[in-house]
This record gives structure tokens, sequence and C-alpha cells, in this order.
């Protein structure tokens, strides 16, 4: 997929002139061990590019954050968990801004310099007085960025944060990220906190159109319960610490900037994946032979989202049948009589006739923490990747007691 | 909903001219209880209408059928239970025609007379031998419908029939219906089976667009988990065996008859949603104040088909957050400073502003089978109504040992 080398132990402090913070200020859990308000910032203007949820209920964070980015020049991202201000009126969106002038007040900017995400429980108030406590107190660090991770999680068993680099006229540059996830998790348009800085010079007029296209291939392109959460924000900070001319679409530098922002988002998005709710495999699906890439992409998500796909995958049951229903449920074009499906490396069907693997050899394709669904519509050149995870009865556990 | 008086012990024999009958032939299952092969047929040549699964991989059954209800004289339904004869190839395709074959060779009518149809697992190739032994050796009977009911069953857990009668022109006349579900269903064009039957003498060109619009609020209507079928068949035989003249769509006798034929369709949508895989409730869904009533359909079957509703309402979790989610995900507008949800009679949000109703008066509204979710969107005069279930541990128990 890509040739990028990555650093798990990086993050968005690793690229030049980035610090970030957290601290536990008591928004939804007394443990003070879990942190709940974050705080990423550039100390030099960036190059922005964000995405949010296409839902038609998007939070306040959102909402105020669409408005600042419109401005063009985000340079700090804060935030919180355990509540997510979604349905909370009028008096929602005075705490979206009290929290980003809580942040522009500490860290000397404008509050529309700010952007801001809530992750949590939708329609509960947040406790905004601790929140500014919180984001006064907190210690910004050049090294913060994987306290970050943490402070966005809210059911993640784990943070997510990479890191990659890349050389370009003499000069090595940065990319950094970090995002969390587990359920809620179907992006439209971009996934719930996936946060990627670079030191790199990006020029502002490129940064959008460098990053989309990636979204689109990774965040886009995963999926824990099908579900589209009102708060998805993915932002791509640039703020040229790196030194060097302004990279364009024409540079080329562009190239290896471009391997190296995938590699990052590309990693995020299939972690996320993995540590869906509940989940015990990740789930990557490959399709192929498609009429059209957006056919592929709606084939491959709808089989990402399919309970009866995951399910089996659970337990490891070769029912390859429920792959062809959620093809055909996703409206994408299919020739059966050319059509191929493969689960790992053992062919279930091809040209028209089921195959029929010994059992053991279709159980080891099953078995494992990461289980490859292959489909080739046999109608067009179209492709796409996504990845999803299976579902468990801990997913409902879960889901049955969130709130409570 | 409907004033129509339903008989739960009725089903598609209730009208008259009507027979059916199932055996065991050991499709799938060796136990002798198990009925897995059945048939339904007219004395009397039908009026017909089916509708369709619109997957793109629809089954060979729906294949054949399709053709078959072309010629608009369809009077027999053959069915098999266990093994879905799907993504089968030309094989499929010639063991469906055999099916029609031999129940009409048994009934002395024409192949293309009859419907089929398969439901269980896609993939495996049908066990033709003891399923033509089957149809050869069953038995019709004037009050087979129940039998027939059973045989259509996957992993339901009970049988689903139901009449109803209404009056016109001094005659009574019958509506009969029988149905299987239970996973795999978000019906798109109809839902997985549904056979409803009447002695009613509907003229040819208006069986259709009688039961068209009623399918649409009935069986489209309802989600068990979002996966549509390859096999969904809905079918609407009107025999005209209760005499007196054509029902047009002009004629006084439309009203009650449209009524009945919701009325039983209604029943079994309900009982279907209400008998979803591991299911331990029926939730309806209530949308009103929409922009039109298609997005209030989006709206109502996007809130049934979300995990994250299903896993609430099964953990009696007062998270109406999540039916806001379900909302801004289907794409439906709403206008957050007019909206009210209720769970139950219990408000959960009103203008902007979420409510807090005691936490003995929530768990009130969700404790018992059915659970009540109403939604008024703001925005214009669009209604629907849908049916779901709860998602628990068991639809994953189920479906992660589904083929083995």
């Amino acid at each position: 997929m890509t040739s990028v080398q990555l650093d798990e132990q990086g993050s968005v402090t690793t690229p030049a002139g980035f610090l970030a913070g957290a601290i536990h200020a008591g928004v939804k859990y007394d443990d003070p061990e879990r942190l709940d308000v974050g705080l990423l910032f550039s100390e030099r203007p960036c190059a922005a590019a964000a995405m949010f949820t296409r839902s038609t209920v998007p939070g306040a964070p959102v909402i105020v954050s669409r408005e600042h980015i419109r401005a063009g020049r985000a340079r700090a991202i804060v935030t919180n968990s355990g509540v997510a201000n979604v349905a909370t009126g009028e008096a929602g969106i005075r705490n979206a801004r009290t929290m980003c002038e809580a942040a522009a007040r500490k860290l000397g900017i404008e509050p529309d310099e700010l952007l801001v995400g809530s992750t949590g429980v939708i329609g509960w108030t947040l406790p905004i007085e601790k929140i500014c406590a919180g984001i006064a107190a907190l210690q910004l660090e050049r090294d913060g960025g994987s306290k970050l991770a943490r402070a966005i999680m809210t059911t993640d068993t784990r943070p997510k944060h990479v890191s990659a680099s890349f050389e370009a006229g003499g000069r090595r540059y940065h990319v950094g990220g970090v995002a969390k996830g587990s359920g809620m998790i179907h992006p439209d348009m971009a996934t719930m906190f996936g946060f990627v800085t670079t030191d790199a010079p990006v020029a502002a007029g490129f940064v959008d159109s460098l990053f989309r296209p990636i979204v689109d291939e990774t965040f886009n392109m995963m999926s824990v319960d099908g579900d589209t959460s009102t708060s998805d924000t993915v932002v791509l900070l640039a703020n040229g610490a790196g030194g060097g001319d302004a990279i364009g679409a024409a540079s080329p530098a562009a190239t290896p900037l471009r391997e190296a922002v995938f590699g990052v988002s590309h990693w995020l998005a299939r972690a996320l994946a993995a540590d869906g709710e509940g989940a015990t495999k990740l789930i990557e699906v490959r399709i192929s032979g498609a009429r059209s890439a957006e056919e592929a992409r709606r084939a491959a998500r709808t089989i990402t989202a399919s309970p009866l796909v995951k399910t089996a995958i659970y337990g490891n049951d070769f029912n390859w049948g429920r792959i062809l229903m959620a093809i055909g449920r996703s409206g994408a074009a299919i020739d059966l009589a050319r059509a191929t499906v493969a689960i790992g490396d053992v062919l279930a069907y091809r040209a028209g006739e089921p195959q029929s693997p010994p059992a053991e050899v279709a159980l080891a394709a099953l078995r494992g923490p990461e289980v490859v669904i292959s489909a080739d519509l046999g109608v067009g050149d179209g492709r796409a990747v996504g990845w999803g995870c299976d579902m468990t009865e801990e997913y409902i556990r879960i889901n049955a007691e969130y709130t409570t």
C-alpha cells in the first residue's frame, strides 16, 4: 500500500513546532488516570484543512469548527472526551465557543484559530467550568502527542498515534497523527477524530486537495458498526516549521509528502478498525473488477458494515455467501458468472461455481487477528480497500451499558 | 393503524379455494419434526402481484419467479428452507425450474404458474432429489397454511400466520398471510418471504397497485439487522373464490379490501420484527414532521437498523442521543430547535433542550416487550412508521455459528 517507514512511537508532536498536552478534568469519570481534556498547538500559523461529519445532526463543536476553518488559519485543536456536546441547543454552541476562548487565552492566539472536538455521550451538557479549569492547568509538552491520543479516547482500548518522515530538497520533514474511534464509526466525510500534523511547508492552496482524497481512501473506508457519528472530525495542520519552499500540487516534494500523509492516515484508519468496540479481528476488504471506483467503495463499505459478515468472521465461519449478499445489497454491479470471492488465500467462489475448500483450510483462513476478504466483481476496473472488524458479544455488552 | 379484526389462528388457507401442505424432506436438518418443503395452491387461477429483493445478487428462485410472474398467472408457490439456492450458477437456475416442474406435475398446472422460494444458506447446492420427493409426497390440506408457515422458517422461533375478513356487496371475503424472517432482514422492495392470499375477486389490473404501496408501508418498513437478503419475496394471490364482481381501484369494496390486506401485512411485518434473531423486544419507530414521507421512511429505517439504538434498547438505556444520531445519519432534514424525541410516553428532547426524566420513569419506558420511539423532525408533514428489534448477545451467537 505504501512504502513509507512508520514510527509507532511518533505522534502529532513529532513534526517540529507542534506542542500538545492533556489533563484529567473529570468530565465524565472520576479516575484521575483518565485524561479527558487535550490541546494541540502549533507555534507557527498553519495551512489547514478539515473535514466533518455529513450527519444532519452535527455537534456544536462541528458547527463552531466549520466556522473557524473557513477563516483558513487554524493552528490549535482543543478537545474533551466523555460528553459530545451534541443536541444541546444554544447553550451547547456557547460552550464550544467558551472552550475555544479558554484555549486561545492560554495560547495567546485568536479564538477563531482554534478547532474544537468533543466526543462522548450525545445530549449531555458539558461541565464547562471543569473543562476550562483543565485547559488552564494543562502543560503543553514537546512530546505531548501521545498524551493527547489518550485524552481523546472513549471506549477505545488503546491510544492510536504514529508518525512518518520524508526527504525533499535536502530537508527531512515529518508527518504525525493521532486518532480515536471505537463505536459509532462509519465515517461519512471524515472519521470520529483524526488529527494529522506536518512540519512541511504545504502551500495554503494545496492542503485541502492534498488531504481530501487521502481521507476518502483511509478514514472514510473504515467502519465499526455502520453508525455515523455526529462529531466526526479530521484535520490536517501544516506549519512549515521544517523550512524550505512552499510545496504545491506540482512540486516534486508533493509525491513523498502525499505518501507520508497517506501512510499516517492509513495506519490510523486500520488501527481504528482493529480497535472497534468489542473487536477481536481486523477485517480488510479488497474489491476489484467493479464498474467504477465508487461502486467498489460502496461494496467494500457495505461488507465492512454488515452484521452478518462481521459475526461470521467472529465465529470463524467460512460463510462467504454473506459476502455476496452484502455486495448485492450495496447496489454494486456484479457478474456472478465471472466474479471471484476469497477469504485470505482460500477461494470461496469462482466463475459461477462455489468452491469447497477442506474445512481445516477454510478455518485457517479465518483464524488470526487479521482476515482479508477479496472480491472481484467481474464487470470493470474499479478498485477499493476498506477496513472493519468482527462483531462480538462484547460489542453488545459495551453498548447496552454505555451511558449508565 | 387499522380497524380490521385479525385472527391469529388464520393463515393463507383461510380464504376459500386455497390449499397448502408441507413436509420434512431433510434439506439441511435430519429432525423429522422440522418441515422444510412447502406448497401453496389455489384451485382457481389468480390475479397475482409479487415484489422481490433489489439485491444485485438475487437468488435463482427470484430469477425464475420474476420470469413466471411476468406471465401474470401465478397460482401456486413452492418453497424450501435450509438452503437458499443463491450463487449456485446455472445448476441453481435448473434446480429452481425443477422445483416448479415437480410441483406443476403434482398440481396439474403449468410450471410457469408456479412461484418458487428458497431460504437458508447462500452458496450451497439444493439437494434437489430430496426436495422433489418431498413435493411429490406432501399432502395438500384445506387448513395447511400454518404448516406452510412452519416449513418456511429458518432461525425464526415461531411460525407467523394471520387472517382478516371484510364484507362488500353482501359477501364476506377473507385475506390470509404467512411470513418468515429472522435474520438478513432489511427488505429493499419486499421482505424475506411474505405470502398473502385472498378469495376476493381482485381485478388483474388492480392487484399490483393495491399491494405495492401496502408492502412499502409494512414489509419494507421493518429491519432486523440492516442486511438485505438475496431472496426477499412477497406475493399476493387473489383467486376470486368468494364470488362477486371484480374489485378495481374505483370499487367501493377496494377500501375494506385494502384495509384487510394492510392489516394482514402489518401484523406479519410486526411479527417478523418481534421475532428478529436474538430479539427480546419489538421496537416501533414513529416519525412525524419530516420534510417528506420519503425522508420520514429513511429516518425510521435508519433508526431501526442502528446497532447503537438497538443495543441501548436492549440494555434499557435511555440513550436518546443515539436516536438523533441515527436521524442525522439518515440524511433526513431536522430542525433541532423544533424537534421532539420521546421513548414511550417519556419526552427525551424538546425544542432544543434535552429533558431529564427521573431515572425510574425513563427505565419504565424501556421495560416491556415493545418499545415505541417517536420523533418529530420539526420541518414538515412527512410521516412514517417502522419496526425493528433490539440487538443482543444471542444475535451474535446465532450468526457466529450459522452454517456450522
